[in-house]
């Protein structure tokens, strides 16, 4: 009895296979800080929990398999605030961003067929591109440029005739990239010359910093039809354990795609979609006031790591993840050490090495990724005992 | 700029696809019985829903990707009480059925490979397996035996070297079929003769009348390694739109892809498990209530059906629904005639073509699947409606 190929091949989660380790720290005593999931500490709005509390309905029934109408007609109000144009009927609620991404490699590729996306990227990917039975051939991008995007030579060297999407994270989880209006214009002329598809993911559209602006995918009109953007609550809202998102494009024949597989699995969950159509009324403050938490925590971030001698790392303009380079050869057997044997006044850090959102074997072994996601005070011990950890495990 | 062929391919529900005939019929001011989709009108249990209420949690956060622990813990005891001896560990708690479905076929076929399911089958099995790649290879029933399984040598002579896996659905949607231990122990030896898995979907579990036992896949030692249990509390609690659902297996090595696959998602709605959780206190009294109603429904569509001529069907053992054939060419064409076309004191009744739950083309054409979802009085109602327009409908 053999299982799958599939099954034996598709990664574990690199973030969460150190989760035993913290768990053994925990029942030691240790108190660990969790910088390595990208699970915010800021409070769901109460306007979202309200909805839970406030739900009349006798029956918990199936929505729609597109999601809600009342709910899609003001996503259309969210988006357009955004700065973009489309309608009701060119948005499908998923479950999560998760499912956004999978239906996208679904309705775009079959098997055997080609995705190009920058690398380091969401590891998760390599989960649904599993899943839809897709190649993902990694882009590579560096730390010391900022994670900007190569030139356009570079990027059309890995087409083939089977790549059929470049995928985009922007903001870039793990990376804290935000690609500017003229790298995602260099994309569409690459989508256009090659007839390719562009899948972005947007889910940490909120989280950019310095006055810089966010460009979507959408904006593009010269890639209308080929553009497809995933999106998601979960960071926004601070409320990942809604299991919302949505998949948004205006192409009629792949949005009849979509729609299909959203059949095949009924609806999204009824109550979260009203959770999460209240969060929509919330106005720029709510997000001026967690971004200017996000920033601050940033700032120190990137202040600790820059206090750590052959460290390197950029100040990254969005979502809430920086990469360092650390001065050692194995980033993960340190993650494991700070766990398994370090701690400082009975406490330690966990943060994820980066090699997992790497395809390209050997890249990111001396990297980690931290996820600015706690409060200052706690930020700046977890740093410090990364900083002294790291110190003392060059030394060993 | 081309979808993906199986984007082309994918069946729309055949389910879910007249709904915008009904739409219309409603605008233009009629009632629609929906006796077409399998969503019960009975109340979720208000358990379930005071837990909504009642959540104090500031943050909505991600979960584990295997489900909460104390909601697995409380499942172990939920199945021991249904004769399935389980531990936590062997539980993954799923976005629904439908993604307990498609992980199962995940971890047991590579793209290409084949399972075998009795049709007429549950329409979203097509969707599932056209996500994963999967060949679904048909094993026809008859509604004029019952929808029983067929001796042993015609399921085997359906095997050859790709096919990995027996699917069932026990009790069936949307055949109402209860598979007896014999027929189980039969599937049993199939497995073990031709090497294969044994998935089965028993979300309709507590729903079996007239005194028969329900028999899990989980109770023959024989195929322990072999046996993958499909889950949902959504027809259970009358819960659909919480989208929580599980798989269970006792084999180690599908438990851990199983687990990756659901590292990829992250994790399934986190409230909505401590809704379903609350459930599980829910006592025998509960399914007897909800039971003895949909049994009262069962016996009165049959009634209703057998008060018309030349239409065949058995009464079924389990689910909510029943099939019917009708003395008619095309199924599908009086469906909609029933939307468009006809009405009894402005109202009409919508039901399930039956052709969409058969793989094998021309088989179902001249069948209906009725959902008895709704009370009694309104049940009536719309078989009274049903029957009527069949007459007007043939006389025509």
């Amino acid at each position: 009895m053999r299982i799958s190929e599939r099954a034996l091949n598709i990664q574990a989660s690199p973030i969460r296979k150190l989760v035993p380790l913290a768990n053994a720290a925990k029942a030691a005593g240790k108190h660990v800080y969790h910088l390595n999931i990208g699970q915010p500490d800021i409070e769901t709005p109460p306007e979202m929990m309200a909805v839970y509390k406030n739900f009349e309905e006798k029956v918990l029934a199936y929505g729609p398999s597109q999601g809600l109408e009342f709910y899609r007609k003001n996503l259309v109000n969210y988006y357009k605030h955004n700065r973009i144009e489309l309608t009701a009927d060119e948005i499908i609620v998923t479950t999560a961003g998760s499912e956004a991404c999978f239906f996208a490699l679904l309705a775009t590729c079959n098997p055997g067929d080609e995705v190009i996306i920058p690398e380091p990227f969401y590891t998760n990917y390599n989960g649904f591109a599993t899943w839809a039975g897709v190649n993902i051939i990694p882009l590579t991008t560096y730390v010391e440029e900022g994670f900007a995007l190569p030139d356009s030579l570079q990027i059309e060297k890995l087409v083939t005739s089977r790549t059929r999407a470049i995928m985009l994270c922007n903001p870039g989880n793990p990376t804290g990239a935000v690609y500017s209006a003229e790298e995602l214009g260099r994309v569409a002329q690459i989508a256009l010359k090659k007839d390719l598809f562009v899948i972005s993911d947007e889910v940490y559209r909120e989280f950019v910093y310095d006055d810089e602006k966010h460009t979507s995918i959408m904006e593009f009109p010269e890639i209308r039809d080929r553009a497809i953007m995933v999106d998601s609550i979960s960071k926004r809202y601070s409320a990942c354990g809604a299991r919302i998102g949505c998949i948004v494009t205006h192409n009629q024949e792949v949005l009849n795609a979509l729609l299909k597989f959203a059949q095949a699995r009924l609806c999204p969950p009824t109550l979260e979609q009203y959770a999460a159509n209240a969060a929509i009324a919330l106005t720029d403050e709510y997000f001026d006031q967690n971004i200017n938490e996000y920033n601050k925590r940033r700032k120190t971030v990137f202040a600790e790591l820059q206090k750590i001698e052959n460290v390197v790392c950029k100040l990254p303009q969005g979502a809430f993840y920086i990469i360092a380079k650390l001065p050692l050869q194995n980033a993960e057997d340190f993650v494991k050490w700070l766990l398994t044997d370090y701690s400082l006044d009975n406490e330690t850090v966990m943060v994820a090495p980066a090699a997992g959102f790497y395809a390209t074997e050997g890249l990111g072994l001396d990297e980690v990724r931290i996820a600015y996601i706690l409060n200052e005070v706690d930020l700046k011990k977890a740093m410090n005992i990364f900083r002294s950890g790291l110190k003392e495990y060059l030394e060993k």
